[in-house]
């Protein structure tokens, strides 16, 4: 088992350390258990560091490919160059698995408001709706604050536009006007629905993102539409107005295509069948060019491993790079990949995604037992150069769930700055120029120093 | 003429007030002369900051009428809208003043990159531009950064798109490329310029304006891309990549349309025909709601005057407010009102203009001969609980010009941040939510108190 560690001799150093970085919220105490793997931590951070590598990757393949939807076509030109890369970078076992994915296209859609005056809407419909007639819907709006809202205006709703102007506060808490919004409102007889776009107030951006229908609930066309008009709408409605909206899309669903999780495996030199699972998703939505959702999740990750070959460092365990597809209107690529590899499910000892942007102040999130938390803090502590030394509750993403879950895994998330990472989440504006080469350097470096210790500890990680 | 300014005996007052005030740079020191009018300009700057009116104002008109291009239903809609209000504030005189103004119509535009891969760009046609022939224009980039790069490119340009990928710095040193860039390609056979967004770089945000053809070079079809699209064009190429654009634009000039300048006044006391002028633009682009450019300097100069009003404040000179039309495209307005008001242009005995936004930090600016500044300057003293006290050089603005140049009036112009402002210049984004109502208030203060004191006092402010 791990050496244990004698916190009491750390006492006055930390509090001094306290003292001298009083902007860290917890500096941890030192753990000599880790002291042998400093050395290397440290090359892989200036490794990481000493360039912009990854942030060039990034670059690539984000300006070569753009959006990478399920289905598309631009997504499967992408795995097929990050499978090339991979294999160029020297990655063993590098393949394809293949995945069915659902295949939904935009088409042309538009929202105006046509009284007072005729005005164009900056809107994107949701992932999933259905189509408005070719005509589109011309209806008058009704405005809600929020769910209980709805309700209570029950009588209004039949035969209405339902917009939900719910501020955004978290993106948790908000999401669900998304997902949820369309069923309710038709289940009070509203012909279509907009919602107030899931994220901070941009620059009259509106966000994309999934509806989800209700069974035995007639789907109806739903949209997002910027903070700007929908608090422009609340405000004629405010002032007596009787504001009409017409929307139109052209959305339709296509029969499943082929696509595929990208795996790439730097093999461990002494226990190979133990696997730190390292990833991101490959696909984004069809807006922007999903660099930071998840465009860099996945150069990140792949970066930690690329790091450790070119120092020719090779850890007692397997380190396996999954790149997923259909994160975002299906999460296909994760089931799959827990559904391919459930035999093998409790060889997974930890599963690091990341799928939270890497913008500044970011940090690590951890979810496991509290022997594990204790061994991953203690690692931790090699971060600090990078400031990322304190590890917060709750780790994990939508792709590793599954097999993290089945194989009762130790899971970690890269967490980026929320408030900067929902700003541009799911919209156009999600390009590579929002993140700073030395955020990119930096999360691959500590997810390299992390994922190197762990796959190289003598013990695995305790469940 | 004025009281002198005795200076001397303030130093230590001053020296003081400058200690106590360290953030901002200088504190005029006090002039005897405007004592009389401080309990009235407090009382303006009270009744100004008291209430959210004149916010509530442009939410109204922005939201109402949206964005008001020359030549649209929009635009005349809010004309009118404006003359009524002015009537029903209390204002004199209340006309509008009939201009013949040029129209051009947007139409359906696109711009996608072709190759590699196809990827819609963020995009706006230049006002004025001409549009493509129906299927567009497909030509490989040519990426230049400066007009001294067109040329050494000379021998690559024919049958190319041109994008000119300038970064933003001033908007007078950038605009250039956006007024200028189509003549330049045009002369070395370019079949179509994109030109990099003139502003700080949004959230994928293009920027439109005119763009100015040259005489006896043939036009061609130019486009706004944002700074995003225009960086990834400019990564590709010198990847080595030949990116293709197509570009489709429908946009077309029909013939002028009717429009007018909306003026209203509070006819001065004792010396009605001695003018202080007090204005903005009231038409926009076609995009966003103009609520920045210029909704917001119509009405902080409304509000001026009507905030007087409401205080039963007569100043002994008429205090005149001209919303201008037809401002972005064609300046017919200020043309119109010149040539209508020739007669009387030496009666102008200072006109200022708001047309720079109202965002913090603002600050006035001043052009005039050496007396009026002064005066200007000791009037500005009285601003001081606005924090906006020191007077810059540099007053104006496009629309008083042609008045105020025929009747040599001293100028000045309200200036806002030109970093918030140029951020949302000619965008989408250029909406009432990007404006706090406390900067409207505390312009519409400040406009108030020095109209009021220069309409007020004995003597016309000196040429």
């Amino acid at each position: 088992m791990m050496p244990p560690v004698v916190r009491t001799v750390l006492v006055v150093a930390c509090a001094c350390a306290l003292l001298a970085t009083a902007a860290q919220t917890q500096v941890p105490p030192r753990a000599t258990w880790v002291e042998p793997y400093r050395e290397t931590a440290a090359r892989l951070m200036q490794t990481a560091t000493g360039d912009q590598f990854a942030w060039r990757r990034l670059a690539e393949l984000t300006d070569t490919f753009g959006h990478r939807l399920s289905g598309s076509e631009n997504l499967e030109r992408a795995i097929a160059w990050a499978a090339e890369a991979m294999r160029r970078d020297g990655f063993e076992n590098v393949r394809t698995e293949p995945v069915m994915v659902p295949r939904w296209v935009r088409g042309r859609e538009s929202a105006d408001i046509v009284f007072p005056p005729q005005h164009a809407i900056a809107m994107l419909g949701l992932g999933g709706s259905i189509a408005t007639p070719p005509g589109g819907i011309e209806a008058e709006v009704v405005v809600v604050g929020a769910f209980e809202e709805l309700r209570t205006r029950g009588a209004d709703i039949r035969g209405r536009i339902v917009l939900f102007n719910a501020p955004f506060t978290t993106y948790s808490d908000t999401v669900a006007y998304r997902t949820g919004g369309a069923r309710a409102a038709s289940q009070l007889g509203a012909v279509a629905t907009l919602i107030r776009a899931v994220g901070p107030t941009g620059l009259r951006t509106p966000h994309t993102g999934s509806v989800q229908y209700g069974q035995g609930i007639p789907p109806i066309p739903a949209a997002s539409i910027s903070a700007e008009d929908a608090d422009r709408i609340a405000r004629l409605t405010a002032r007596g107005a009787r504001v009409r909206v017409r929307l139109t899309m052209e959305a339709r669903t296509e029969p499943d295509a082929e696509s595929a999780n990208v795996v790439g495996e730097l093999r461990g030199r002494e226990r190979p069948e133990e696997i730190v699972l390292l990833g991101g998703h490959f696909d984004s939505w069809d807006v922007g060019t999903g660099a930071s959702d998840d465009a860099v999740g996945c150069i990140i990750t792949w970066e930690a491993a690329r790091l450790m070959m070119k120092l020719g460092i090779r850890p007692r365990r397997t380190v396996r790079i999954v790149l997923f597809t259909n994160e975002e209107n299906g999460l296909r690529g994760a089931t799959a990949y827990a559904a391919k590899h459930a035999a093998h499910a409790a060889n997974h000892v930890f599963a690091l995604e990341a799928d939270s942007g890497v913008f500044d102040p970011a940090s690590l999130g951890f979810s496991g037992s509290a022997a594990a938390r204790n061994i991953v803090r203690d690692i931790g502590s090699l971060l600090a150069p990078l400031g990322l030394s304190e590890i917060v509750a709750g780790g994990g993403g939508a792709d590793i769930g599954p097999i993290a879950q089945a194989g009762n895994a130790p899971m970690m998330a890269y967490l980026g700055n929320p408030g900067r990472y929902f700003t541009i989440h799911h919209t156009h504006a999600d390009t590579v120029e929002r993140i700073a080469p030395e955020e990119v350097s930096k999360a691959a470096a500590a997810i390299a120093v992390m994922a190197y210790v762990i796959a190289e500890m003598p013990e695995r990680l305790p469940r």
